[in-house]
């Protein structure tokens, strides 16, 4: 099972970076084979109906589509910017939304986020269901907020064995999920 | 009163664009100065925290900033992608919520939307009032979301007289609520 | 293939619980067993704490769980009532979400929603996935929401062609992605 | 100026009224004649426009209207629910919503909220603010989401000076934004 995964922050050092990092270890745990990429690997403009118009969609989006093509499922660790998506993600669905055939229907994502602040950023999880949902993926219902402090990240492991075992539980429901065990 | 007025799509011909065209004659005629710009005057890259560490916010964000410091209120008129916010429009609201002091903090707005869907949009402009308000703008109550088709606009002008009116009422509501009467 | 199917509306002459009609035909078309309620069979008291506490989860509750638990999946139609789910089925959600073990675990959601509004409900049924996604249900990413006029529906079956196929192909790929055909 | 204040719980012990004492407190610290009721006091049916053709809007929706007209603005704490508003409180918008003259049109809300979940119920505030603001209310941008636990709530006062300040400066702020003083 081929599992695409990525941080939607643009930052070097970021927070979902590092947590796309513990889903990795746990993914390779589960015999999956994990695509990791950096989010810049999507570059795009922003989106303008006239560029598309004279020149297409770009070869961040199609790169996106493509991507997500190759996997049984993505999974995506998305900052919360303002109690939403960041423009920059949005901006990326936005995009690949306009490619033909759906670039997003039938697809299976699990969503995360990992945040200095209480709610570990799951407000934005929320509005990000939306257009992936809309568009007519499989957003799995459980999601994973990370409230990121001294006891529960130390950048590279979840501290908390609770909180492991719970991402470890959701990853494993999210690829029962998409009907085949990973081998 | 003086009321900055924009359309969120980059596109030339944008149906919200043309919508902001018969905003901008309701405000003349309630005697506010009105300041209309292409929202490619706030231009600005997609949002990178490195980009903002090693070089500040943007030009097209402090511009954002300046233009809403000059103004007693603002109406956006925005399309809706993929039921949500166009990715454009938030990243231009996740790169100016950096500044400080805070930009949105009691600014006053009033949202619109136009859309050849039935729904007319108004999904985005629910969407779009949870980053304003969580920045403690006041987003007025009232939204005018246009199904555009042949009956209801014909590009210059609402064609229906029940909507023009309805536009009006929510315009005159909207800047009584400023608390100043334009002159 | 078992398939629970109600309108959330209490009324005797909804337009939602006419919809239903017109679904419960499709299902049949699709072999499937239909189990259609009234909404007052979950009859329960508003939510109190106390009442819990003292007296338990009201039959009204576990009557809802067990005709879930009985199905392989659930249609709800649901009115929109103030641009969001009706007060009564969040409700009936709240009240059933307080038996263990959990009651929308896993469970599998058609939503539908009819109004003579020009959405057709859609804005409710965007708050409804929310505690049910957060309970841990599937639900089905296309939704389908009907702007009820005199050319849509006469109250018995849907008289425009292209709503009618588009329903189908929801309600046949919801029942696809149950994993279990209808026999 | 006379402010509403009431807890959406209907339990006797709810953390949210121990909340609203707090609020309470410091509108009488602001000189503002407080008129606090229990949610109880709006007793209602569940929402069934049969009813409501029959028999007209219930007792208890006619109070709420009641004594929002007496008020200059509400104050509301209310419990999250499955991510959500309340199904009890949302039922008592509906119903008062039905009645004409409008009875949301121009109040004044300030929302709060309380939980020992980690986002202090913020998530159910969100949904809350859409059919208030949808039905013509100003809901302050600012809200009040309590984590509660031993360091921040002793059930009385607020334990953490920080935090009181803050729920403070924003009591001080919805009262300047309604436009009068205190006296």
């Amino acid at each position: 099972m081929k599992i695409l995964t990525f941080s939607s922050s643009l930052r070097k050092d970021s927070v979902n970076s590092a947590l796309i990092g513990v889903v990795n270890k746990i993914l390779e745990e589960q015999k999956c084979e994990v695509n990791t990429l950096h989010f810049s690997t999507f570059d795009m403009p922003l989106y303008n109906g006239d560029i598309e118009s004279s020149s297409g969609v770009p070869k961040g989006a199609l790169r996106f589509r493509d991507e997500m093509d190759n996997s049984d499922g993505i999974i995506i660790s998305s900052p919360e910017y303002n109690y939403s998506v960041p423009g920059t993600l949005k901006n990326a669905i936005d995009w690949t939304s306009r490619i033909t055939p759906k670039a997003f229907k039938g697809k299976h994502f699990f969503l995360m986020s990992a945040s200095p602040a209480l709610a570990g950023g799951a407000r934005g999880l929320w509005h990000l269901r939306v257009p992936l949902e809309g568009l007519g993926s499989f957003v799995y219902p459980e999601m994973f907020s990370l409230f990121v402090n001294e006891t529960t990240f130390n950048g590279h492991e979840l501290s908390d064995k609770t909180l492991r075992t719970n991402l470890e539980n959701n990853i494993k429901g999210f690829l029962n999920n998409i009907n085949t065990r990973c081998k």
